[in-house]
């Protein structure tokens, strides 16, 4: 029995790098006869005219193959988790901690995963980002990695009010404040020295870029908490929220950034002995 | 209606600086009319004959005043949790994240706790801690803050080999691995480069003690998780593992650690307006 | 014997909060009829129609009296380093580091500085980083702190190839790069996680801002060596380098910052019994 | 010419796993018609009754390889300095930072060292430590890494004054200590958080080990100094100074160490197209 019937295929936009990767992917679809459906660059990259998927997956789309790194599986994120489809991602990327399976395991991974149904999910939380502007929301976002609040300018300190479940945390002088969610934490929020925390903790993590204090340290909280960051007034420089790394929203000073855990869940197919340990030494470079 | 009848008062060991905190507590439990006990330290520091607590606490005891450090709290936290009984500590240490109450409140913060009722429990994790030598276990300890293992001369690597839930995490070199509770992170672990944690969170850290290869981190994983640190044979030299810094046992190479969150329950009583980030800012020296 | 003569005043642009300071130099040099300007900033704070400083400090001046932070004081470091004008600094900043004389002992310490010729001179030696597009040099600028490369977009990694005497060091991502004298130590390569230089150091120090990869960390270099920082053709996003935090120049990818050190050197007047490392304690919070 | 005309050979202790290198050096010696020496355990390793060097290196020795790791090299290097002999060092231990010919290169690198003459001379200099007990010396050693001072016990606490060059620079409360070299940089200073730093630079590091506060940092201060560290009387616990990690000798309260930069110099011999910071892109993994 086959699990998934019909299939969604995206790849990384304007790399010429995935065609390979994209056409083992197709060769496989086709040889065993799923139905399948390509996204404008995939059949750009490969000169279908297969129907397309555009802004919209297909109704009837049971999984989506990414063909790409973290940054393509989290843009298509955002509408697969939303309308409750699993993504299974193949790294085409740098790190790939998301796009789990290597180029050269395409046919045996997706056998596994589409022809036998042997794969496990991973499910993974989001965040909901909601900017306040003189007491009222005016934008609402999600983030599966982070939500990051940073200067505007590349290199300029702000100052932050922030409040966790409406309790004063501190006032941060930095380039920024990153809150994470466990699957971020192998992203941006470890390059500013954050912890890595298991995936299915229901924990956030804020870690301060490049404080102006040396007594600072990430702080690991409850995934049910609320934070609250206020861009002070005293801040010389306006800011940005980014989702993700991939939508920015000016702030004005005065700004409160929301942020609590969303319900939308990001499901991950993986193939079989899937580790996340051997995942994190392989990529870290960790144990040689 | 008091709420904590029966009261028993422990004292740090051999510290004549407590004693005048002691007897401002002694002080205000005999003019509400308190019955109290006194521990040897205690008796000794205000030359009382109060029948003493030696190593067995009082059986209708309801609460424990602890005057002294974090350590002396811990190591009254052995007893006092295995017969489920709640601690107070009043902070005559350095640090003090457990041992909370200042000097200078006594009067109103006992008055708060004792007479009014006005107070809240804090529930603290303890770690169990488990020796297992050819396949047998030979002894079984628990901590509340941290369990470590680290080389038994002072300077020098041991090799040790770090499971999760069965699963290998990594081969380390380091001077040793610290196994921390949430209550452990502002400990020992904070030291070491490990993150804050939120005191409620469900959540371990394994935090390397001077690791010999860059690329390492702090880990955060499930407090449900069994983590297996075993000595490895390639290790020139033989380990300790450390309960809280407090009971110390020395380790053969082969032996495994076997570490899991404990049915013992620390219960913390803490005045009104108790705030864990303003602890937090207070001890850390953030904010200022 | 009045080693300073003729006295230049500089006051923190658009800070209200100088002014009772600036009073009461003003008061001190008039009191002691000492020949002194004042900057249109300053001019402007106490409504006075004394002749102002522009872009150009008199010809006799000995001596510049900066009030303000360590941002008013690398500002008008430019100039005067380069005239070979000695700077005093009076600390109305959040940190202070180079302006060191605390606003409640202005009157003590000019004493000690302008009457009784009793201080010491602090020689901080500065940075040139000229920037080559094409082969060609296009620019060419100071810095007393920093020289610092980041993406222009505030949450971006940029790729850098890093060289120094001519010889590759490693190919960077992330987000920035900061060359540091040891003066700069204690500013934003601290924040970065560089090590603190004692300021007499002949060296130079690179930290790497968020890095992405774990196995990174801070290189202490001779302060003779050339170090070369080229942003990469592959970096997705165009570079900015910044002098002191003060100067901006947009680089293109494939520009290279060759970064020397410069014969402009900063000399700062200490008063008497100033301490590098008593400022270091009571600035970074430590022993307490 | 010949430039290196009577050759010592050590080799690591104890250690099967160098025979085979140990017999590829002899052979390249004997086939060459080098005179050589081999001391104990290389005598051993490959039964000969070749003349031993036992504590003494022959009088007209030119250059002593060693075969082994950067203890083995350590090891020698305290007599071979002394005697002004330089050191060549085939890497058979984990890192080799210091015994840098790979096992495969031994002919191509002896080649060029011993009968081309084509090769560098790295000069690393040494500290000294001397212990003053009750105003009185006590002992002095030699090191070319590090000066640790550490609690004797595995996991407790000591409390140090820290002076360089009679300055107080502050009191340390932390697992210990450690002064390094830029040759050190690399070893147990880079464990413990502290700067790489560039070999010919006249610095010194002073790395806290898990200080007990966060507002730490590693600080680098002029080769020329002299750092005392005074183990505090309210140590509860005595500590250990360590040499190089070789010598170990205990401490009293109340006991200083002062560490001077020493006049012996180790000369390392280097292959053609040495280059350290291709050294340390190797063995640190960077840029991978």
């Amino acid at each position: 029995m086959k699990k998934f019937k019909n299939i969604a295929v995206i790849s990384k936009k304007d790399d010429k790098n995935v065609a390979d990767t994209l056409k083992s992917v197709v060769s496989f679809l086709e040889d065993r006869k799923f139905s399948y459906f390509l996204d404008k660059n995939s059949a750009k990259l490969i000169s279908t005219n297969k129907n397309n998927i555009e802004d919209v997956l297909p109704d009837n789309c049971d999984i989506v193959l990414i063909i790409g790194g973290d940054g393509t599986l989290l843009s298509a994120a955002q509408t697969c988790a939303d309308q409750n489809i699993p993504i299974c991602g193949i790294n085409k990327g740098r790190m790939g901690f998301l796009a789990d399976i290597p180029p050269d395991k395409v046919n045996e991974d997706l056998k596994h995963i589409l022809v036998d149904g042997d794969f496990s999910i991973d499910s993974r939380f989001s965040l909901s980002g909601e900017i306040i502007r003189e007491g009222k929301s005016i934008s609402k976002n999600l983030a599966f990695n982070d939500i990051v609040i940073h200067s505007r300018d590349a290199i300029r300190m702000i100052e932050m009010d922030i409040k966790v479940d409406n309790e004063n945390v501190y006032t941060l002088n930095a380039d920024g404040m990153i809150v994470s969610t466990p699957t971020g934490s192998t992203a941006y929020a470890l390059s500013g020295g954050g912890p890595i925390i298991q995936p299915n903790l229901e924990a956030l993590v804020l870690v301060p870029i490049s404080p102006h204090i040396l007594s600072n340290r990430p702080i690991v909280i409850n995934s049910g908490s609320t934070v609250e960051i206020k861009l002070s007034e005293k801040s010389h420089t306006n800011g940005t929220v980014s989702f993700d790394g991939q939508i920015n929203i000016p702030l004005n000073t005065e700004d409160v950034v929301r942020i609590e855990k969303s319900k939308v869940v990001l499901r991950l197919i993986q193939p079989p002995n899937h580790s996340y340990f051997s995942i994190l030494r392989k990529k870290l470079g960790w144990g040689t």
